[in-house]
């Protein structure tokens, strides 16, 4: 769909995919997640980032196997807006959830078990991971719109 | 400096320069705010974000009173980075103060008094405007790189 080296592009998609949904069962299988919000709306925001990367991964793939199927000015638009805002979303939730982590490290042991805070901070990690990959797509789709 | 209609960027400018003051101002007089990573963190980048937006709101006034005298494309980049760069820090800050805001908030009061908590959220309010603000002067900013 997107006009970048459709490789580079699908990259980032699976990478997406792959430290989303890394982010999303590190924090909600088995973890009280629940009792924060921070680390509600990342599960929210990495909820929405899966099926957002695994569609576009499969039209890559699809306009790399019929080339010129499916490139459209409008679509381009709609994935860069799309991409931008779940950008500045996860850097949120990643942010947040440092910051309710780093707290929880720093008050007593009652409030966050060591086996928690592990998956908390791993989680984390794996989310500004996402983060980056789709601001990396974000300017990517940014540079498309202004040069086409 | 930058090509955009100079009063726009001015007032950008200088909203930034207000709300990031408010931030820092409500942050760090008063409030034990050297307790908590997240609100260091958010006082250090309010603290870069002054002076950087004091200086560009000067550099436009320079160059609405003399005209065409500051127009290099170099600096456009320069100051489009570091928009970027900037807006990124900001809405980190913001979003890990408001995660840690929040935490306080639903733990016990010992950890933060009414008093305390209504400024931390107040700040954070205002970080998050001066993101705004600074994420728009970056879009602007690099809307005129693509365009120049």
């Amino acid at each position: 769909m997107d006009e970048t080296p459709g490789s580079v592009s699908l990259f980032l998609r699976l990478g997406q995919a792959i430290f989303s949904s890394a982010a999303l069962l590190l924090m909600s299988v088995g973890v009280e997640f629940f009792s924060y919000t921070a680390f509600c709306f990342l599960v929210t925001i990495m909820g929405l980032v899966i099926p957002w990367s695994c569609t576009l991964a499969m039209f890559n793939i699809y306009s790399a196997i019929f080339p010129r199927s499916l490139r459209h000015p409008g679509l381009i638009v709609i994935v860069a807006i799309g991409d931008m805002v779940l950008s500045i979303l996860s850097l949120a939730a990643a942010s947040a959830s440092a910051g309710v982590v780093d707290l929880l490290l720093h008050l007593d042991g009652t409030h966050c078990p060591p086996k928690f805070c592990g998956r908390y901070q791993l989680s984390t990690t794996m989310a500004f991971f996402a983060w980056f990959l789709t601001a990396a797509s974000s300017l990517l789709n940014l540079r498309l719109v202004a040069s086409g």
